[in-house]
């Protein structure tokens, strides 16, 4: 947080502590609802968070409230008599309504639905019925449209009227009378053509769409492949039932590349920022991964012991010094590879048809990135490692081979996990980062022992 | 890619290679420049390269040849004759060509400078002074701006003339006569006022503003945050010097989650996509960690082989079987822990002053999980690893309680390096991630060969 919107707070809280409430709306109306529900959710209690929203300017009071967090907002909303609930209602965006919704228990539900009027209270629920991560769910039905016979003035007399509850008035959709998409017009389009002009003479034609079943993810990509303000959501008959808005598109895309990065460090994903994650929440997200794996790492211990009376007949002890260092590398090198894959796939750069490319390339890199390090450990042994340790020649060259060939098959497990969990439809963050590690850390293992019990 | 696209791709290759330009036309006319520019990467040569972009609409030109890929890019600027590279370069928006410059060899810089006019010229050269990480380098200077006193339908008026070369006109600036911002108006606002009133009466005063040193990603989080479409860009002394629009911040929030991700996996980050990256640069741009990790585990070789003699006398080969499984768990525990407050930095989750809260929770958080691990790794030894070694009560508590100690040590590992490198003002994905596998082995190992030597 910088300075400035500190000295902010501060003045806020004096004033509300003071309750000098004129100054305090002075102050709101200058403020972004971002930070006046920043400064709710860290400076006040249960009670102050209540009377202060009452507080607020009217034109400020639901754009704050979508802002808030969702304990406070479920807080606010029992406490809210009627009135206030359907005031702040009202004046809230329908995907905004549907996404508070989606956080709340069944008898708020209730109370926000019973207090909405009766045609949005029909749209709420269609938009309640689609799926988490589609389009459909973060699209709102609040769109300026015309027909295509519309002059230019009469479209700004529309978006004059109707404009202000409309989400955006930047892009308008053109559709014919069962509700069919046929064009797009902005209002950049129609500022710089005659007023008399025809809406289907100044429109765009080819429109990129989404379907309302359609991943958010690949909507959000749309946004940024594209630079789109606005994308027309369509239902399998063409219809336009929804749009999404560029901000929703942000937030999909900041909150899609939390979820990956948390997977692959084996956390279960969680929307909710770090700080308002309570400490069991955090337990319930880290147990379940970390217990797995600790788990599947049994297969080590296994092999190690199997192996361990042949290992002792050549020297055990020596050889057993060098397994994390084995295992580390190649988890390492099998990791960098997943990892870069998995946000390929994400952003759209690697597709399935790619498979073999990828494997190619992979290949190729694998061998010259094993063969580096690999030299690199041989000379490290010989000349360091012999320092604290009775290394042979042959135990040096085992090693060095061992790693060798333990990064090209960490390289290959690598890229492979992810695309296969791409071609059977999983996500590829979660089945491939964790589960490589079990992976390369056994098969490593079963190349150690066996090529040094060969050979030594 | 959706097979609309991949329909659309092939007519394109047949109506150009048997010649059918008019029809070509047509297709492109309804094609995004983004798909154009992907149409020309994967499916022609270079030579085909330069007459395809030839046959291009004019106004469909210059968008396109910014989203083709920076080599394609410096190969069509040496064909064009300096007519063509004229035309481009006048229908680009400035921060798009300061995009190219940046990437492009010193004798193409010079020829696109030699062919811009003598302004774009001046604001380029302004604009390649910023630094590359700033608000500076991804602004443009192209924005719509009025005096306070202009009424709405002069301002209107300004917008008809001057808004087609502008990178977006929703959001117009109110500057006085030294071009300080002093507020901003939205072309929605205009709308719905009347047209004979003063901007100075519908203009917002209090603005959200980047400064042009201001950190992109940064920036790009002020859009995440507070819904913008442009962020005005001012100066040391509060003059406008430019905006930062949406779609570029788009493109900043996922380059930056990219390159985190990247860092995080112990990979150099890369701007391009996989597929254009050579297997060569993939090679140098994983070595260098791969190396110095490989290295650095020259610490884990040498615990293990001073404590040889020690660990033999009560029992090594049973206690290596579990070093794998203990250096694995605290290591996984680690990285949930320096992922997750890595990731809350970047998006602004966590911040400097929450270091005790973040080291307090994390503590707590350690304890539960590491509770939980090592009971259930306890009961695992006796009931599972029992079965093929010889495990007796003493080594599954030395185990369990190590394990326990490991993984809180790893979790609070993972919590301070990432604060402390950003208080250090280091980049917390680098210093973070790849280096605490090293601190947290090292530490675990020695943990388990000193409390096994102590106790059995």
């Amino acid at each position: 947080m910088n300075e400035e919107l500190q000295i902010i707070y501060e003045k806020l809280s004096f004033c509300f502590e003071t309750r000098k409430f004129a100054d305090l709306r002075i102050l709101l109306l200058d403020m972004e609802p971002f930070d006046i529900a920043r400064f709710m959710e860290d400076n006040l209690d249960d009670k102050d968070q209540l009377r202060f929203f009452r507080l607020l300017p009217k034109e400020l009071a639901s754009d704050v409230f979508v802002e808030i967090e969702t304990d406070i907002q479920e807080n606010l909303i029992k406490a809210f008599t009627d009135k206030e609930l359907k005031e702040v209602v009202d004046d809230m965006f329908l995907d905004d309504t549907v996404d508070v919704i989606e956080e709340m228990p069944a008898n708020v539900v209730k109370r926000i639905l019973k207090n909405s009027s009766p045609e949005n209270r029909k749209e709420i629920n269609a938009l309640l019925e689609y799926p988490d991560d589609s389009a459909g769910s973060i699209m709102t039905t609040e769109y300026v449209s015309f027909s295509a016979s519309t002059t230019v003035e009469s479209a700004f007399e529309k978006i004059r009227k109707t404009g202000l509850n409309k989400e955006t008035i930047y892009t308008c959709y053109v559709t014919d009378r069962k509700k069919h998409l046929i064009g797009v017009v902005t209002v950049k389009d129609m500022l710089l053509a005659d007023k008399n002009e025809l809406i289907a003479h100044i429109m765009e034609e080819s429109v990129v769409t989404a379907s309302t079943l359609e991943d958010k993810e690949q909507v959000a990509l749309k946004f940024s492949n594209y630079d789109y303000l606005a994308l027309p959501v369509i239902d399998k008959e063409g219809c336009l039932v929804g749009i999404v808005t560029v901000d929703d598109a942000v937030d999909v895309i900041q909150e899609e590349a939390t979820e990956d990065i948390q997977k692959m460090a084996a956390v279960l994903p969680s929307e909710k920022p770090y700080l308002k994650q309570s400490v069991f929440s955090l337990w319930k997200a880290r147990l379940p991964w970390l217990l797995l794996l600790m788990i599947s790492a049994t297969f080590t211990s296994m092999i190690l012991s199997s192996y361990e009376e042949k290992l002792a007949v050549i020297g055990g002890a020596v050889l057993y010094a060098f397994v994390p260092m084995l295992m580390g590398t190649a988890g390492n090198a099998g990791n960098q590879t997943s990892v870069t894959i998995i946000r390929a796939i994400a952003v759209g750069d690697v597709q399935f048809r790619d498979l073999f490319r990828v494997i190619l390339k992979e290949l190729l890199v694998a061998l010259l990135v094993g063969l580096t390090v690999a030299v690199v450990c041989f000379g490290k042994l010989l000349l360091i490692d012999s320092l604290y340790n009775d290394i042979s020649l042959r135990t040096a060259i085992v090693v060095s081979a061992v790693l060798f060939l333990s990064i090209v098959m960490a390289k290959l497990v690598g890229c492979l996990l992810p695309l296969l969990a791409k071609i059977c439809k999983l996500d590829p963050a979660v089945v491939a980062s964790p589960f490589m590690t079990t992976i390369v850390d056994v098969l490593s293992l079963i190349l150690y022992c066996t090529i040094a019990i060969a050979i030594l």
